[in-house]
């Protein structure tokens, strides 16, 4: 099978001219089929709060209400996704850019009220990437946004990390994938004020390990519980590592 | 060759919930392939008051300066694009939305400042339509919406009936394409009081009698105009309609 990279950046690096401008050419950089993944939570708090709409969080979660499920429908649909994609046009990359709604390629049901109720948020529930492969064989490039749709005609707000996983293991039926996340360290780091502590390799019994000690938490945890699931549904090579060393071989690598 | 409608619609009813309902509705009864372009200029004025941001017009066109271009970008290719593209979902329509930057194809230049300067606004140079041609051959529904970006990283404003004329022209070369330009009246009518005084076709030395005797005025011509041009580049027919009439056979048919 051909070789497919799916790279996951976060908001920040996506919402400064610079630091955009910079990925963009680290990504072009990277041989073979791609695709990008983004964010964009930061523009959609600051769009809200000019709108005068409150951005809600729950433990770094957003609360999507029917006010800001039109701000991050115009955000990552719009702002953030059309600027990455006449980005990636100018550098010569035949980029498109999609939410779940577009080719119906991600379906999501909203998340059910538990303890917490996150409103307008999408759980994905059904990938159909068939068209997508074919367009990647065409060699363009799918420029994917943080939203899916229930197919009952709403948009959702659904997490870019969830994105890029579930595109990774439904692209891995058509491709051998490698899925990049990207965060602010060159890796998961053994100690967090030493950045060049990265942890090389990492397999579930470390995993384990590291959670058990302390060395691994947070939002690190459902990060490599995610890429031991898309190692498990077939996508090829999962790391993770920072946004301007994607064209490099470094960052940690989780295996299974 | 196989049959392509390409229905323009303005904003006033894709802006509002019930009348895009009923739009989307009578759309997909249009047999055969088909295409949907909107506008949105209602709610790109909308969500800028309520930034702060002041919507400039000289005789009816939006002047788009920087902070208004990204207001635009949202509200096009975010907020109305994919309303309409989640809508068709909903009705077993295979929706995809697009900008003139994804698949690169439309690409514009900036207008040049000549009497007015109308900011980032882009004249259309350049049309590929054959990845979209792949696409509507496989009951893909491109979903265009009114941006253009000029291949060197930036985004433009490009008027909707300009983009569904361009887009007509292009895709000439591998459908009979019929273009159908919606507005509040059921066709070009001899007396603007009655409704039903439609005049049913319209050559172009009907044309240009009826603008000599004041028949036919203001924004009407340089609609009339860009049906003809789209006529003699190889659309097969263009109908001028009311939007809830599309999948009727009324209204003005332009013709050469």
């Amino acid at each position: 099978m051909e070789k497919l990279t799916i790279v996951k950046v976060g908001g920040k690096i996506v919402e400064e001219a610079d630091s955009l401008q910079q990925l963009l050419q680290d990504f072009t950089h990277i041989k073979g089929h791609k695709v990008l993944v983004h964010g964009g939570g930061r523009s959609a708090t600051t769009i809200a709060s000019r709108l005068g709409i409150e951005s809600k969080m729950v433990d770094g979660r957003r609360i999507t209400d029917t006010a800001m499920l039109q701000v991050v429908t115009m955000v990552y649909g719009g702002l953030v996704n059309k600027q990455i994609v006449a980005g990636l046009q100018a550098l010569g990359i035949n980029a498109m850019g999609l939410t779940g709604a577009d080719l119906n390629y991600m379906r999501s049901e909203k998340r059910p009220v538990k303890e917490v109720d996150y409103g307008y948020v999408g759980d994905v529930k059904e990938v159909d990437a068939h068209i997508l492969a074919d367009l990647i064989r065409k060699n363009i490039v799918p420029v994917l946004a943080p939203l899916t749709h229930d197919k009952a005609g709403n948009m959702l707000n659904t997490n870019a990390d969830t994105i890029a996983g579930e595109a990774a293991k439904a692209l891995s039926k058509y491709f051998d994938v490698k899925l990049m996340y990207c965060f602010e360290k060159k890796g998961v780091l053994k100690d967090g004020k030493d950045e060049d502590s990265v942890i090389a390799t990492l397999t579930p019994a470390l995993f384990e390990e590291y959670v058990q000690s302390g060395i691994i938490q947070g939002g690190m945890i459902p990060k490599l519980e995610n890429a031991f699931d898309a190692l498990k549904a077939g996508v090829k090579q999962v790391v993770i590592t920072r946004a301007d060393l994607i064209d490099k071989e470094s960052g940690t690598m989780v295996m299974i």
